[in-house]
């Protein structure tokens, strides 16, 4: 049996979560079919299958890679820059996430495979601590409010976004660093 | 042929619109059949169908209804009420409307049926307006992006509501506040 490296694996797999991700943007969750996915990753169901166990799992490991990656651009950038990049992306994509999250709340099972572990919220919650004790962001409000409020507004922008609404996310980067800056 | 009253017409259809909320609260849009509609009325389908055009034409009715009342409420009581509000929504009801909302935006008569009218709009950014000449909000950034920030903390609100997210809405209104509030 030839050895198949795990370089060849680890690019097959992100090769087919490319191509569900456009086919999810085009068709969304319930028009993306087994053949739709088959067209959009260049693969057969076999190969597809091989990697993921099903559609579901293929969203749900694109809607976590979203989530991730956002956490990710907060902490290494702060919450300018997950604005900045909130505001750039394509309204299809994020629907589709804000769609299945919606449709599928009623789903237990599929909630608990989308929700951060509590060690990644950990690590999003010692951010702002970190800043709250350095002088950065207020003192004065619980350091999980803070953290709500700024989700809100990012979440908020992905609605904008998702309708085709125009913001500047310069002025909800202002507006948003001054209702977490320390008052005078 | 008698005259049926303009007061039996109004609480007919207010008995069809809550009936209709009802049910699609609990089935959500697409689970929302006629017979399911006929059950939470208490009417038939001949008469809600002589009121509405069909089950869209309810759920936009609905759904323009919460955009309008949260208008007013802003406008009569100012954001802190909406904030207070919106905490205290309905998770199946929000997510219905968000669900509907992100489904059907690739419906551009529907689309526009749900989008307040100009005057509507105008009203709401007249009130910000207001605000800032009499000191209660900041005069650096234009009254257009204090709208839309207010407006992304509520639909961020909206989307913790939907996901069962617990949320102070006292912090929230505090750091809403403080970012619209004139800089010293």
């Amino acid at each position: 049996v030839p050895k198949v490296s795990q370089e060849h694996l680890d690019a097959r797999r992100a090769q087919i979560l490319d191509g569900a991700r456009r086919a999810f943007s085009r068709w969304g969750y319930e028009g993306t079919t087994v053949a739709r996915l088959e067209e959009e990753t260049g693969l057969s169901r076999g190969a597809i299958f091989h990697y993921f166990k099903g559609k579901r799992d293929l969203f749900v490991q694109l809607a976590l890679d979203v989530d991730r990656s956002y956490r990710q651009l907060i902490m290494a950038e702060g919450f300018d820059a997950a604005i900045r990049a909130m505001a750039n992306e394509s309204a299809e994509w994020i629907g589709v996430v804000l769609e299945t999250h919606a449709q599928l709340r009623h789903d237990p099972e599929l909630e608990k495979l989308m929700t951060p572990s509590p060690e990644d919220q950990m690590r999003l919650i010692e951010w702002f601590r970190d800043r709250q004790e350095d002088g950065t962001f207020r003192a004065d409000v619980e350091v999980m409010e803070l953290g709500r409020f700024a989700t809100m507004v990012l979440n908020g922008l992905a609605l904008r976004v998702v309708a085709g609404d125009e913001t500047d996310p310069e002025a909800t980067i202002r507006l948003l660093n001054d209702a977490l800056a320390p008052r005078e």
